[in-house]
């Protein structure tokens, strides 16, 4: 670590990735711990002359290449999070579409990769609890503000729209339930064109309606699935 | 700042108290503020050997008596939030009675009070911003979570309730819309009990439905007020 960085703090970043109905991760495995095969959140340090926010962003690009706008959701600081050494630890994430990043790595990282989060293994530190966290922070805001909806095609079958909830939150839904409610919601249109290249019966198609999506996001909402 | 600290890194917190339909912050005054009269957060440090949520708690009631479990909502860490030093700041918040707390103040300190909330004056560093995401924050979870509840009798009227949540979130509700949709919720079990010692129409009392309001905490609710 450089006299430049401040001490005893790190950042960690949680870039959860929504892709073919699986959520994801992304992790990175660095050279040092190529020998134990562990993975673990990309993180780092934050210049004395540098917001945190800013750290957080510029630490996530380094080392992963997504450059990506993240919600702060709090600081982890047990006392023996870290083997041998005192780091409180700010943790950020964000929620993305893995196929809109080009990853790189840093040549102090072996590997990175999306991994789905519901099958990780036994990461760095306290990184599988932080995740925890983050998961339940991502829950808890895909209940109150239309977050995730820009993960989608334009022009999307409900039925995506429930599989994207369905993955975020663990669960699965009754069809014509969460149908209902979502209309209820009156943030899609309906759209006369219908799904292609599709066996059975093709589904008609939606789209959101961005005005009444900002004044949601504007008022708050609170959707109960 | 002695060695058994961990340097750049501060603890705040912001305790709420909600007393005679006001709601108001606890602050304290440092000695060495008094020419100034600059009121502040009660803050502190955080030991080597200690969780950083038990070192909040230990500040606070340190600094002000005060000895309630906080939530923590996030670390503050622009480059001059405190002229001339770097310190990151990590935030606590609770919301309490006022009037089951004695307050008392170290040497360091020359007051510690409860200041209402919507008239603060400016204070040290970046607390007025601290204190305005402990507000949202707190916003969200009374939308979201039965808390709040504990802070009335045993047995209230509901416009208590309704001038609890209005304070909190600086709005006025029309009484007969509150009023259905509090008991929609069917958190409230009424009473035979009538108001005592009111010159007009005596209101019935409420109670919490214990069972059910634990149900709620562990499922999640959402209140659309």
């Amino acid at each position: 670590m450089q006299n430049n960085y401040i001490g005893s703090i790190s950042i960690d970043s949680v870039i959860f990735g929504f892709e073919e109905d699986q959520l994801k991760v992304l992790l990175i495995k660095r050279n040092i711990d190529k020998d134990t095969d562990t993975w673990g959140l990309p993180g780092g340090y934050v210049n004395f002359d540098e917001d945190i926010d800013h750290a957080a962003e510029r630490v996530l690009e380094e080392r992963t290449g997504v450059k990506v706008y993240m919600k702060q959701f709090g600081a982890f600081g047990k006392v023996n999070r870290v083997p041998e050494e005192r780091y409180i630890t700010i943790a950020y994430y964000a929620l993305v579409k893995p196929g809109s990043y080009k990853l790189k790595r840093t040549k102090d990282d072996c590997d990175v990769s999306w991994v789905n989060v519901y099958n990780l293994p036994k990461l760095l530190y306290d990184h599988n609890t932080i995740i925890e966290f983050a998961l339940d922070n991502l829950r808890q805001r895909i209940r109150t503000e239309p977050i995730g909806f820009n993960l989608l095609p334009q022009r999307f079958p409900l039925l995506s729209l429930q599989r994207l909830y369905e993955v975020i939150l663990n669960t699965s839904f009754d069809k014509p339930n969460f149908r209902s409610k979502i209309l209820k919601m009156k943030l899609l249109i309906k759209l006369e064109e219908k799904q292609k290249g599709v066996a059975y019966r093709s589904a008609h198609l939606f789209k959101f309606d961005k005005e009444r999506y900002e004044a949601l996001i504007e008022k708050g909402f609170s959707f109960e699935l």
